[in-house]
């Protein structure tokens, strides 16, 4: 697998607004946009710290995936995100030495990105997104 | 503040023995050097992704940070460092910004750099490190 850089860090909070403040006055970073992700149930905010975002996710639904890791370990870190060259080859490279895919083809991500996620019982216990952006 | 770049995310595993063929064999990264830092009761293995070090944190003693985590967690993403260009002041900034300081003073760490962490309580639940490399 062809990895360039880390894309961005997803992290699971309860409130952006209440959160944002922290990341723009007490570590200086910009928040340069917030988008709805319907598909993920989740409202993100990004901030760009040298090659590499951070990624605010606030659940619209209780339901949702970032809902329920609130609910069942509280706000922080929820992924780490590499970018990739070929998805659909990463991922079925990544496939045939035994990782466990969550999906087992790419799909829209924030930022019009084609991601899938592999599953963290295969990564050790880090709940991994590989990325790539056709869009350049 | 000033943050050019995200310097490491410290991940804890259980066995570095176990996890680092996952990183060089499907991630395709090289673990470039393995470092035992006892302040921390830690064992570290090092990978670079673009600008930022996967730093994967192996506890040395069951009573350490990375033992607890393990225990009240297992194995996933534990804190993300922050690369600033001058610690001490950085630190006097996030404190009167009403932030919790673990470190009230920079210590050293892995690759000798000066780190000091920030309580995952003012942070929204990330264990966030404030590192300087003065040995550049």
């Amino acid at each position: 697998m062809n990895i360039s850089h880390i894309e961005h860090i997803g992290i699971a909070v309860r409130s952006l607004d209440e959160s944002i403040p922290y990341y723009e006055k007490v570590l200086g970073l910009k928040c340069y946009a917030i988008e709805e992700v319907g598909d993920q149930k989740v409202k993100t905010a990004f901030f760009m710290v040298g090659q590499t975002k951070i990624e605010l996710l606030e659940t619209t639904d209780d339901e949702g995936p970032i809902g329920k890791f609130l609910d069942k370990k509280g706000e922080g870190i929820h992924h780490i995100a590499f970018a990739v060259k070929d998805i659909e080859d990463a991922l079925k490279e990544t496939e045939s030495k035994g990782i466990r895919l969550i999906d087992k083809t790419p799909r829209k991500g924030a930022e019009k990105l084609d991601i899938a996620f592999l599953h963290p019982k295969s990564t050790y216990g880090v709940l991994t997104e590989l990325c790539e952006n056709k869009n350049q």
